[in-house]
Protein backbone atom coordinates (compact mmCIF):
# COMPACT_ATOMS: atom_id res chain seq x y z
CA UNK A 1 0.00 0.00 0.00
CA UNK A 2 1.83 3.55 -1.08
CA UNK A 3 1.31 6.22 1.80
CA UNK A 4 1.01 9.30 0.82
CA UNK A 5 3.14 11.77 2.41
CA UNK A 6 1.40 14.28 4.57
CA UNK A 7 2.41 17.52 5.23
CA UNK A 8 3.79 18.11 8.23
CA UNK A 9 1.71 21.00 8.37
CA UNK A 10 -1.38 19.06 8.84
CA UNK A 11 0.23 16.34 11.31
CA UNK A 12 0.69 19.90 13.71
CA UNK A 13 -2.79 20.43 13.62
CA UNK A 14 -3.31 16.57 14.97
CA UNK A 15 -2.48 16.93 18.64
CA UNK A 16 -4.85 19.84 18.38
CA UNK A 17 -7.54 17.52 16.72
CA UNK A 18 -6.91 14.78 19.45
CA UNK A 19 -7.61 17.29 22.70
CA UNK A 20 -10.76 18.25 20.29
CA UNK A 21 -12.00 14.93 19.79
CA UNK A 22 -11.00 14.05 23.66
CA UNK A 23 -13.28 16.81 24.40
CA UNK A 24 -16.40 15.56 22.22
CA UNK A 25 -15.81 11.74 23.74
CA UNK A 26 -16.13 13.36 27.04
CA UNK A 27 -18.69 15.08 25.96
CA UNK A 28 -20.52 11.95 24.94
CA UNK A 29 -20.74 12.76 21.14
CA UNK A 30 -21.00 9.88 18.84
CA UNK A 31 -20.17 11.38 15.33
CA UNK A 32 -19.57 14.88 14.24
CA UNK A 33 -19.61 16.72 10.55
CA UNK A 34 -17.11 18.59 9.35
CA UNK A 35 -18.85 21.70 9.51
CA UNK A 36 -19.60 21.52 13.01
CA UNK A 37 -15.90 20.28 13.46
CA UNK A 38 -15.30 23.32 11.30
CA UNK A 39 -17.45 25.66 13.24
CA UNK A 40 -15.77 24.54 16.80
CA UNK A 41 -12.26 24.55 15.87
CA UNK A 42 -12.27 27.60 13.68
CA UNK A 43 -11.45 25.83 10.31
CA UNK A 44 -13.52 26.26 7.09
CA UNK A 45 -14.86 22.58 6.35
CA UNK A 46 -13.04 21.60 3.46
CA UNK A 47 -9.88 22.47 5.12
CA UNK A 48 -10.85 20.07 8.02
CA UNK A 49 -12.18 18.01 4.79
CA UNK A 50 -8.81 18.15 3.25
CA UNK A 51 -6.65 17.41 6.56
CA UNK A 52 -8.37 14.07 7.19
CA UNK A 53 -8.57 12.96 3.62
CA UNK A 54 -4.58 13.00 3.04
CA UNK A 55 -4.50 9.74 5.33
CA UNK A 56 -7.76 8.14 3.95
CA UNK A 57 -12.01 8.24 4.56
CA UNK A 58 -12.84 8.72 8.10
CA UNK A 59 -16.20 10.34 6.95
CA UNK A 60 -19.36 9.24 5.45
CA UNK A 61 -20.85 11.60 3.27
CA UNK A 62 -24.33 13.17 4.97
CA UNK A 63 -23.28 11.42 8.31
CA UNK A 64 -20.10 12.76 9.42
CA UNK A 65 -16.80 11.68 11.37
CA UNK A 66 -17.38 8.62 13.82
CA UNK A 67 -15.49 10.56 16.71
CA UNK A 68 -13.83 7.40 18.81
CA UNK A 69 -12.81 5.81 15.35
CA UNK A 70 -11.50 9.21 13.86
CA UNK A 71 -9.52 9.89 17.54
CA UNK A 72 -7.96 6.30 17.43
CA UNK A 73 -7.06 6.47 13.76
CA UNK A 74 -5.51 10.11 14.43
CA UNK A 75 -3.41 8.68 17.26
CA UNK A 76 -2.08 5.30 15.66
CA UNK A 77 -0.96 8.17 12.47
CA UNK A 78 0.85 10.08 15.19
CA UNK A 79 2.50 6.89 16.50
CA UNK A 80 1.51 7.37 19.97
CA UNK A 81 1.54 3.74 20.80
CA UNK A 82 4.90 3.87 19.24
CA UNK A 83 6.71 3.66 22.77
CA UNK A 84 9.56 5.86 21.89
CA UNK A 85 12.37 6.18 24.50
CA UNK A 86 13.09 9.41 25.39
CA UNK A 87 15.90 11.11 28.03
CA UNK A 88 16.13 14.46 29.72
CA UNK A 89 19.47 16.41 28.99
CA UNK A 90 19.99 18.69 31.40
CA UNK A 91 17.90 18.59 35.17
CA UNK A 92 18.04 22.20 35.86
CA UNK A 93 14.43 23.69 36.67
CA UNK A 94 13.06 22.57 33.72
CA UNK A 95 14.25 19.42 33.34
CA UNK A 96 13.23 18.74 36.57
CA UNK A 97 9.52 20.29 35.86
CA UNK A 98 9.30 17.92 33.12
CA UNK A 99 10.38 14.46 34.90
CA UNK A 100 7.90 14.83 37.75
CA UNK A 101 5.15 16.84 36.02
CA UNK A 102 5.18 16.35 32.01
CA UNK A 103 3.03 12.64 31.87
CA UNK A 104 5.42 10.95 29.09
CA UNK A 105 3.76 7.40 29.45
CA UNK A 106 0.14 8.81 29.10
CA UNK A 107 1.35 10.14 25.71
CA UNK A 108 2.94 7.08 24.77
CA UNK A 109 6.11 7.64 25.36
CA UNK A 110 9.09 6.19 27.53
CA UNK A 111 11.35 8.09 29.99
CA UNK A 112 14.10 6.30 30.21
CA UNK A 113 17.00 8.33 32.09
CA UNK A 114 18.25 11.97 32.89
CA UNK A 115 21.97 13.73 32.35
CA UNK A 116 22.94 16.14 34.22
CA UNK A 117 27.24 16.98 35.00
CA UNK A 118 26.07 18.67 38.50
CA UNK A 119 27.80 16.44 40.98
CA UNK A 120 25.23 16.78 43.58
CA UNK A 121 22.38 15.18 40.88
CA UNK A 122 24.59 12.92 39.83
CA UNK A 123 23.35 8.98 41.24
CA UNK A 124 20.30 10.35 42.19
CA UNK A 125 16.57 8.93 41.20
CA UNK A 126 13.91 11.29 40.82
CA UNK A 127 10.69 10.13 40.49
CA UNK A 128 12.11 6.98 39.40
CA UNK A 129 13.95 8.12 36.79
CA UNK A 130 17.99 7.54 37.20
CA UNK A 131 19.99 10.43 36.53
CA UNK A 132 23.32 10.06 34.60
CA UNK A 133 26.77 11.96 33.75
CA UNK A 134 26.67 13.81 30.88
CA UNK A 135 30.18 12.52 30.55
CA UNK A 136 28.44 8.61 29.99
CA UNK A 137 25.83 9.72 27.44
CA UNK A 138 27.09 8.70 24.44
CA UNK A 139 28.05 5.23 26.35
CA UNK A 140 25.01 4.96 27.77
CA UNK A 141 23.06 5.54 24.20
CA UNK A 142 25.33 2.72 22.59
CA UNK A 143 23.76 0.11 25.32
CA UNK A 144 20.11 2.00 25.32
CA UNK A 145 18.96 3.04 22.05
CA UNK A 146 17.09 6.04 22.29
CA UNK A 147 14.57 8.27 19.97
CA UNK A 148 14.14 11.37 21.63
CA UNK A 149 16.53 13.37 23.47
CA UNK A 150 14.51 16.38 25.57
CA UNK A 151 17.20 19.66 25.55
CA UNK A 152 16.90 21.30 29.01
CA UNK A 153 20.70 22.36 29.35
CA UNK A 154 21.81 26.01 29.95
CA UNK A 155 21.91 28.09 26.72
CA UNK A 156 25.73 28.59 26.58
CA UNK A 157 26.00 24.91 26.27
CA UNK A 158 22.77 23.84 24.34
CA UNK A 159 24.52 23.69 20.55
CA UNK A 160 27.44 21.20 21.96
CA UNK A 161 25.11 19.06 23.65
CA UNK A 162 23.30 18.89 20.48
CA UNK A 163 25.97 17.73 18.33
CA UNK A 164 26.64 15.19 21.18
CA UNK A 165 23.74 14.03 21.16
CA UNK A 166 23.53 13.73 17.26
CA UNK A 167 26.47 11.73 18.04
CA UNK A 168 25.00 9.37 20.42
CA UNK A 169 22.43 8.87 17.84
CA UNK A 170 19.06 10.10 19.24
CA UNK A 171 16.37 10.61 15.92
CA UNK A 172 15.22 13.86 17.47
CA UNK A 173 15.77 16.05 19.66
CA UNK A 174 13.19 18.33 21.80
CA UNK A 175 14.20 21.66 22.07
CA UNK A 176 13.36 23.77 25.58
CA UNK A 177 16.14 25.78 25.06
CA UNK A 178 15.96 29.67 23.27
CA UNK A 179 18.62 28.75 21.10
CA UNK A 180 17.79 28.43 17.37
CA UNK A 181 20.18 24.71 16.75
CA UNK A 182 21.77 24.46 13.28
CA UNK A 183 22.36 20.82 13.31
CA UNK A 184 23.90 20.02 10.33
CA UNK A 185 22.50 16.48 10.77
CA UNK A 186 18.95 15.73 8.56
CA UNK A 187 18.92 12.90 10.40
CA UNK A 188 18.19 14.04 13.39
CA UNK A 189 14.55 16.02 13.40
CA UNK A 190 14.66 19.19 16.20
CA UNK A 191 11.59 20.37 17.43
CA UNK A 192 11.36 23.59 19.24
CA UNK A 193 9.11 24.00 22.26
CA UNK A 194 6.58 27.96 21.65
CA UNK A 195 5.78 28.74 24.77
CA UNK A 196 4.64 31.98 23.81
CA UNK A 197 1.69 31.25 20.96
CA UNK A 198 -0.07 30.47 23.86
CA UNK A 199 0.61 33.32 26.16
CA UNK A 200 0.22 35.69 23.33
CA UNK A 201 -3.85 34.07 23.14
CA UNK A 202 -3.97 34.46 26.23
CA UNK A 203 -3.15 38.19 25.99
CA UNK A 204 -5.39 38.73 22.87
CA UNK A 205 -8.59 37.40 24.87
CA UNK A 206 -8.08 39.28 27.71
CA UNK A 207 -8.11 42.33 24.95
CA UNK A 208 -10.72 41.51 23.75
CA UNK A 209 -12.67 41.43 26.79
CA UNK A 210 -11.45 44.46 28.00
CA UNK A 211 -12.73 46.41 24.74
CA UNK A 212 -16.01 44.87 25.00
CA UNK A 213 -16.65 46.35 28.67
CA UNK A 214 -15.16 49.54 27.55
CA UNK A 215 -17.37 49.73 24.38
CA UNK A 216 -19.82 52.08 24.45
CA UNK A 217 -23.02 49.77 23.10
CA UNK A 218 -22.07 47.66 26.42
CA UNK B 1 -15.11 52.03 13.36
CA UNK B 2 -16.86 48.89 14.39
CA UNK B 3 -14.73 45.73 14.80
CA UNK B 4 -15.79 42.31 13.60
CA UNK B 5 -15.59 39.86 16.56
CA UNK B 6 -12.82 37.89 15.42
CA UNK B 7 -12.98 34.06 16.20
CA UNK B 8 -10.67 32.46 18.79
CA UNK B 9 -9.36 30.11 16.81
CA UNK B 10 -7.83 32.72 14.22
CA UNK B 11 -6.75 34.22 16.39
CA UNK B 12 -4.79 31.06 18.19
CA UNK B 13 -3.05 31.00 14.93
CA UNK B 14 -1.88 34.29 14.80
CA UNK B 15 1.38 33.56 16.73
CA UNK B 16 1.85 30.65 14.44
CA UNK B 17 2.09 33.62 11.32
CA UNK B 18 3.81 35.98 13.62
CA UNK B 19 6.71 33.46 13.94
CA UNK B 20 6.73 32.67 10.03
CA UNK B 21 6.46 36.40 9.36
CA UNK B 22 9.65 36.67 11.37
CA UNK B 23 11.26 33.98 9.80
CA UNK B 24 10.19 35.86 6.42
CA UNK B 25 11.39 38.97 7.36
CA UNK B 26 14.90 37.22 8.46
CA UNK B 27 15.13 35.79 4.98
CA UNK B 28 14.60 38.87 3.43
CA UNK B 29 11.06 38.14 1.82
CA UNK B 30 9.25 41.39 1.31
CA UNK B 31 6.05 40.00 0.03
CA UNK B 32 4.22 36.80 -0.35
CA UNK B 33 1.11 35.74 -1.78
CA UNK B 34 -1.66 33.38 -0.12
CA UNK B 35 -1.12 30.88 -2.62
CA UNK B 36 2.72 30.46 -1.27
CA UNK B 37 2.37 31.46 2.70
CA UNK B 38 -0.45 28.75 2.60
CA UNK B 39 2.24 26.33 0.77
CA UNK B 40 4.70 26.79 3.12
CA UNK B 41 2.05 26.61 6.37
CA UNK B 42 0.15 24.14 5.24
CA UNK B 43 -3.17 25.92 4.71
CA UNK B 44 -5.44 26.44 1.88
CA UNK B 45 -4.75 29.95 0.09
CA UNK B 46 -8.72 30.47 1.06
CA UNK B 47 -7.94 29.65 4.65
CA UNK B 48 -5.27 32.33 4.55
CA UNK B 49 -7.44 35.13 2.88
CA UNK B 50 -10.49 34.73 5.35
CA UNK B 51 -8.10 34.28 8.63
CA UNK B 52 -6.48 37.61 7.42
CA UNK B 53 -9.95 38.97 5.49
CA UNK B 54 -11.28 39.12 9.58
CA UNK B 55 -9.17 42.14 10.29
CA UNK B 56 -9.17 43.86 7.29
CA UNK B 57 -7.46 43.70 4.09
CA UNK B 58 -3.96 43.64 4.63
CA UNK B 59 -3.44 41.92 0.78
CA UNK B 60 -3.18 42.97 -3.09
CA UNK B 61 -5.17 41.25 -5.36
CA UNK B 62 -2.69 40.06 -7.68
CA UNK B 63 0.09 41.74 -5.29
CA UNK B 64 0.03 39.26 -1.98
CA UNK B 65 0.82 40.61 1.72
CA UNK B 66 3.53 42.88 2.13
CA UNK B 67 5.94 40.55 5.04
CA UNK B 68 6.90 43.72 7.67
CA UNK B 69 2.98 45.21 7.46
CA UNK B 70 1.13 41.96 7.88
CA UNK B 71 3.74 41.31 10.50
CA UNK B 72 3.18 44.68 12.40
CA UNK B 73 -0.48 44.25 12.00
CA UNK B 74 -0.08 41.18 13.66
CA UNK B 75 2.00 41.81 16.51
CA UNK B 76 -0.54 44.69 16.86
CA UNK B 77 -3.91 42.77 17.25
CA UNK B 78 -2.58 39.93 19.29
CA UNK B 79 -1.64 43.23 22.01
CA UNK B 80 1.30 42.85 21.86
CA UNK B 81 2.44 46.09 22.84
CA UNK B 82 -0.27 46.11 25.43
CA UNK B 83 2.85 46.09 28.43
CA UNK B 84 0.53 43.68 30.44
CA UNK B 85 1.14 43.16 33.77
CA UNK B 86 2.53 39.14 35.27
CA UNK B 87 2.79 37.34 38.59
CA UNK B 88 4.07 33.94 38.85
CA UNK B 89 2.51 32.10 41.36
CA UNK B 90 4.42 29.02 42.30
CA UNK B 91 8.46 29.18 42.12
CA UNK B 92 9.04 25.53 41.88
CA UNK B 93 10.91 24.37 39.05
CA UNK B 94 8.37 25.65 36.72
CA UNK B 95 8.21 28.86 37.90
CA UNK B 96 11.97 28.75 38.57
CA UNK B 97 12.30 27.97 35.10
CA UNK B 98 10.05 30.91 33.60
CA UNK B 99 11.33 33.54 35.28
CA UNK B 100 15.06 32.58 34.70
CA UNK B 101 14.43 31.60 30.95
CA UNK B 102 11.10 32.85 29.22
CA UNK B 103 11.62 36.46 27.68
CA UNK B 104 8.40 37.93 29.08
CA UNK B 105 9.71 41.32 27.83
CA UNK B 106 10.43 40.01 24.10
CA UNK B 107 7.00 39.37 24.08
CA UNK B 108 5.79 42.72 25.26
CA UNK B 109 5.09 41.07 28.93
CA UNK B 110 5.70 42.57 32.14
CA UNK B 111 7.01 40.18 34.66
CA UNK B 112 6.53 42.68 38.05
CA UNK B 113 6.80 39.52 41.35
CA UNK B 114 6.04 35.94 42.10
CA UNK B 115 4.49 34.56 44.72
CA UNK B 116 5.21 31.13 46.37
CA UNK B 117 4.96 30.02 50.34
CA UNK B 118 8.39 28.64 51.49
CA UNK B 119 10.21 30.62 53.41
CA UNK B 120 12.97 29.81 51.71
CA UNK B 121 12.33 31.81 48.58
CA UNK B 122 10.04 34.20 50.33
CA UNK B 123 12.00 37.58 50.38
CA UNK B 124 14.55 36.32 47.71
CA UNK B 125 14.79 37.77 44.35
CA UNK B 126 15.52 35.86 41.01
CA UNK B 127 16.98 37.43 38.11
CA UNK B 128 15.62 41.07 39.03
CA UNK B 129 12.01 39.60 40.26
CA UNK B 130 11.23 39.45 44.16
CA UNK B 131 9.32 36.98 45.49
CA UNK B 132 6.52 37.32 48.12
CA UNK B 133 4.67 35.44 50.19
CA UNK B 134 1.78 33.90 48.57
CA UNK B 135 -0.67 34.88 51.95
CA UNK B 136 -0.04 38.34 50.73
CA UNK B 137 -1.12 37.95 46.90
CA UNK B 138 -4.58 39.57 47.72
CA UNK B 139 -3.21 42.58 49.70
CA UNK B 140 -0.32 43.26 46.78
CA UNK B 141 -2.72 42.91 43.81
CA UNK B 142 -4.78 45.54 45.17
CA UNK B 143 -1.79 47.89 45.34
CA UNK B 144 -0.58 46.58 42.11
CA UNK B 145 -3.20 45.88 39.77
CA UNK B 146 -2.37 42.82 37.47
CA UNK B 147 -3.20 41.63 34.29
CA UNK B 148 -1.85 37.76 33.78
CA UNK B 149 -1.14 35.26 36.49
CA UNK B 150 1.15 32.14 35.85
CA UNK B 151 0.08 29.45 37.65
CA UNK B 152 2.63 26.83 38.36
CA UNK B 153 1.71 25.62 41.98
CA UNK B 154 1.51 22.04 43.01
CA UNK B 155 -1.74 20.07 41.40
CA UNK B 156 -2.98 19.73 44.76
CA UNK B 157 -3.31 23.43 45.16
CA UNK B 158 -3.81 24.35 41.57
CA UNK B 159 -8.28 25.11 42.21
CA UNK B 160 -7.71 26.97 45.31
CA UNK B 161 -5.23 29.01 43.98
CA UNK B 162 -6.84 30.05 40.93
CA UNK B 163 -9.79 31.15 43.41
CA UNK B 164 -7.53 33.16 45.35
CA UNK B 165 -6.16 34.42 42.14
CA UNK B 166 -9.70 35.43 40.61
CA UNK B 167 -10.63 37.19 43.91
CA UNK B 168 -7.21 39.14 43.16
CA UNK B 169 -9.05 40.68 40.12
CA UNK B 170 -6.47 39.20 37.76
CA UNK B 171 -7.85 39.04 34.18
CA UNK B 172 -6.01 36.09 32.74
CA UNK B 173 -4.54 32.72 34.02
CA UNK B 174 -1.85 31.18 32.31
CA UNK B 175 -2.05 27.22 33.42
CA UNK B 176 0.98 25.33 33.65
CA UNK B 177 -0.65 22.42 36.01
CA UNK B 178 -2.32 19.82 34.51
CA UNK B 179 -5.63 20.96 36.13
CA UNK B 180 -8.81 21.54 34.52
CA UNK B 181 -9.62 24.74 35.97
CA UNK B 182 -13.40 24.65 36.74
CA UNK B 183 -13.36 28.70 37.43
CA UNK B 184 -17.22 29.90 38.36
CA UNK B 185 -15.65 33.04 36.87
CA UNK B 186 -16.05 33.74 33.26
CA UNK B 187 -14.38 37.35 33.77
CA UNK B 188 -10.88 35.67 34.06
CA UNK B 189 -9.47 34.20 31.14
CA UNK B 190 -8.33 30.78 31.38
CA UNK B 191 -5.11 29.79 28.82
CA UNK B 192 -3.78 25.68 29.47
CA UNK B 193 -0.53 25.21 27.96
CA UNK B 194 0.10 21.69 26.13
CA UNK B 195 3.55 20.42 25.91
CA UNK B 196 2.39 17.27 24.15
CA UNK B 197 1.76 19.32 21.15
CA UNK B 198 5.30 19.61 19.77
CA UNK B 199 6.03 16.19 21.64
CA UNK B 200 3.83 14.25 19.39
CA UNK B 201 4.51 16.06 16.37
CA UNK B 202 8.28 15.42 16.98
CA UNK B 203 7.34 11.56 17.17
CA UNK B 204 5.79 11.91 13.97
CA UNK B 205 8.16 12.82 12.06
CA UNK B 206 10.82 10.68 13.75
CA UNK B 207 8.44 7.38 12.85
CA UNK B 208 7.86 9.50 9.16
CA UNK B 209 11.99 9.42 9.01
CA UNK B 210 11.73 5.57 10.05
CA UNK B 211 9.09 4.59 7.76
CA UNK B 212 10.95 6.11 4.53
CA UNK B 213 14.43 4.96 5.61
CA UNK B 214 12.77 1.04 5.68
CA UNK B 215 11.45 0.95 2.94
CA UNK B 216 11.62 -1.10 0.64
CA UNK B 217 12.32 1.79 -2.60
CA UNK B 218 14.47 4.08 -0.33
Amino acid sequence: MKKERISNNVIRRLPMYLRKLDDLIAHGVDRISSNELGKQMGFTPSQIRQDFSCFGEFGQQGYGYRVTELREQVARILGMKQGFTVIIVGVGNMGHALIKNFGFDAQGFKLTAAFDSSPDLIGKVIDGVPIYDSETLNAWCKENPTDIAVLTVPSVIARDMAKTLADCGVKGIWNFTNIELELDRPEVRVENIHFSDSLLYLGYIINESENEKNSPTH
